[in-house]
């Protein structure tokens, strides 16, 4: 039986405290005075980034458990660490509990939390929590970039070629099973051949993704590449972010996208391609490279032994963004992805 | 008539780019990439706080303005830094908003953080928004403070004379009348020769803090504070956190305590007493210095024109936390103050 949240806010941020206390870079001070202190690394610019998960929106309280949100909090913003090139440092969390929280979810969100930092070399140095009426959960994440080394979008150029890390599509395809209850969502058909366990693992795939922080932090360090963004809201919303910060058009090839397996074996591959294209929450990086850098790139993939797919080519603005299929037909990127105030 | 929220996450992000632009710090890189890159002062420690206000809980929206709620989320976390003697630099926020949110309501949010930030030389970096069930703002501010600087809530030695910025309990005296609904909460009588512009001014006080940032960073600078906290929970709660965090006791003299003259004329002096010490949300600085440097913390109020006034002393832990009226009576502090979870 779970019990109801019978705990006060200072025994949270205990236990908080608590689960957070081996980690290392050990802060000057951490948890319990008016503000942390960090040591960064010298000769270093800061990273800043946040992001919010709220119950009904980003997810579901019912579908994931405490620790899984816990763990995603932290990972969708060491993605967005990894995006710029940057070490992860130290984060720091504000949480909201609705009344009926149980005890159990709540110390399984700070557990998971505090595992996915401790996992990743990241200090959890401070927080705060109150009653809310829609469970959320905001981590702000700071790290660490050589001067001048930050991978923004705004890089890429001409003739620069199109990687994304790893596959894509099998977030969105777990994310459909849940919409739909262990059935597929709207307009979506589950293959009769898949079984029980792909649709495990597609959902695991949502619930708990594994930001892409080694493969970030060695494209910033050897300069590799020019610009990268992380595929948080699908390539099809993703992609025209970034050639919009670099002024610059692109042309995919469709062929060329790592396109997930279990998001084939589970809806067949035409609506996998549009899982893969306009689904997000892969948490992959998307990046661009000189086309001399290709063979660094590859031998970057073998050393990580992560598969980056080479997808496509920076074209000038005026070409504006496609996707061209086996065929050679070109079309225009399909809009698609999240927008929170759609109503 | 106010226009219910009709902006995509894209068009509020805009608007808060634009408000905040013409800041400095100019971080490296801001608003509109996957984390803001900053340039921390060079061999300086990183500061980190966070700050959750949410309607129902820490705030009513109907009570207040988006701006002065925009303006206070950002106080709150300025009120940390200075306690630790710090210098703010750049924030991020994350913002939710319940569909009924006007159009007007959120920008005045963004507009009322960004005066804030513009108005501390703090750039806001980065953010994100959602909608919620309830309204909330979580401000992350990152600060930076000189090696080895930075004041902690556990330097207090016995002997330190105790020592409150401002006055106290004028927050808590508006938090009644709004309660009241412009009437005193349960238990309190507004004397009858309380004016209109008295009631207004205490509620301004609640609403729109200013955090003592020039004071903390100059009781910081000039290594005067031996420990510090701000009170934003009342000091019949922070004390005995700055106690606790120093493994000391201490006395305080209630003849001393500044109690703002809008609490004793609006409720008389006995409930002003009781509001200035369980009331919270006033953000003065509550700090510790040796007896010897009593001269120059005054020469430093006269400096900031800022009364600084010396409450008490630090005792023996043995000695516990007590107050002393005029006749000489010792009483333990009253305790109180708010807590989240509490039902």
């Amino acid at each position: 039986m779970a019990r109801p949240l019978a705990l006060t806010e200072q025994t949270f941020i205990d236990f908080i405290a608590r689960c957070a206390r081996p980690l290392r870079p050990k802060p000057a001070v951490g948890i319990g005075d008016d503000a942390a202190v960090l040591n960064l690394p010298p000769r270093s610019q800061t990273l800043v980034t946040t992001d919010l998960l709220t119950d009904g929106v980003h997810f579901r309280a019912a579908w994931t458990t405490g620790a899984l949100l816990g763990r995603k909090a932290l990972a969708v913003n060491l993605s967005d660490i990894a995006a710029m090139g940057g070490q992860p440092h130290s984060c720091v969390v504000a949480l909201g509990f609705p009344r009926s929280t149980t005890l159990a979810y709540a110390r399984g969100v700070a557990r998971g939390l505090a595992d996915m930092a401790r996992s990743h070399g990241v200090a959890l140095v401070g927080g705060d929590t109150c009653a809310a009426r829609a469970l959320f959960v905001n981590v702000t994440l700071i790290g660490s970039v050589e001067k001048g080394r930050a991978v923004t979008r705004s890089g890429a150029r001409p003739g620069d070629h199109l990687y994304v890390t790893g596959t894509i599509g099998a977030s969105a395809a777990g994310l459909s099973l849940l919409a739909g209850r262990g059935r597929p969502g709207p307009g979506m058909v589950i293959r009769p051949t898949a079984s029980q366990s792909l649709r495990r693992r597609a959902i695991r795939a949502h619930l708990d993704p594994h930001p892409r922080c080694a493969a970030g932090r060695a494209l910033g360090l050897t300069g590799l590449a020019t610009s990268m963004i992380d595929l948080s809201d699908g390539l099809a919303q993703d992609l025209p972010r970034l050639c919009a910060a670099s002024s610059v058009g692109a042309v995919v090839s469709q062929s060329a996208l790592p396109i997930d397996r279990l998001a084939t074996a589970l809806f067949g591959p035409g609506k996998a391609l549009q899982l893969a294209l306009c689904g997000g929450e892969d948490y992959e990086l998307l990046f661009t490279a000189r086309p001399a850098c290709e063979p660094m790139v590859m031998a970057l993939s073998r050393r990580l032994s992560l598969p980056i797919r080479r997808i496509g080519q920076i074209l000038p603005r005026r070409a504006a963004i496609r996707t061209v299929d086996t065929k050679g037909r070109y079309r225009s990127l399909p809009a698609g992805g999240f927008e929170h105030f759609r109503r």
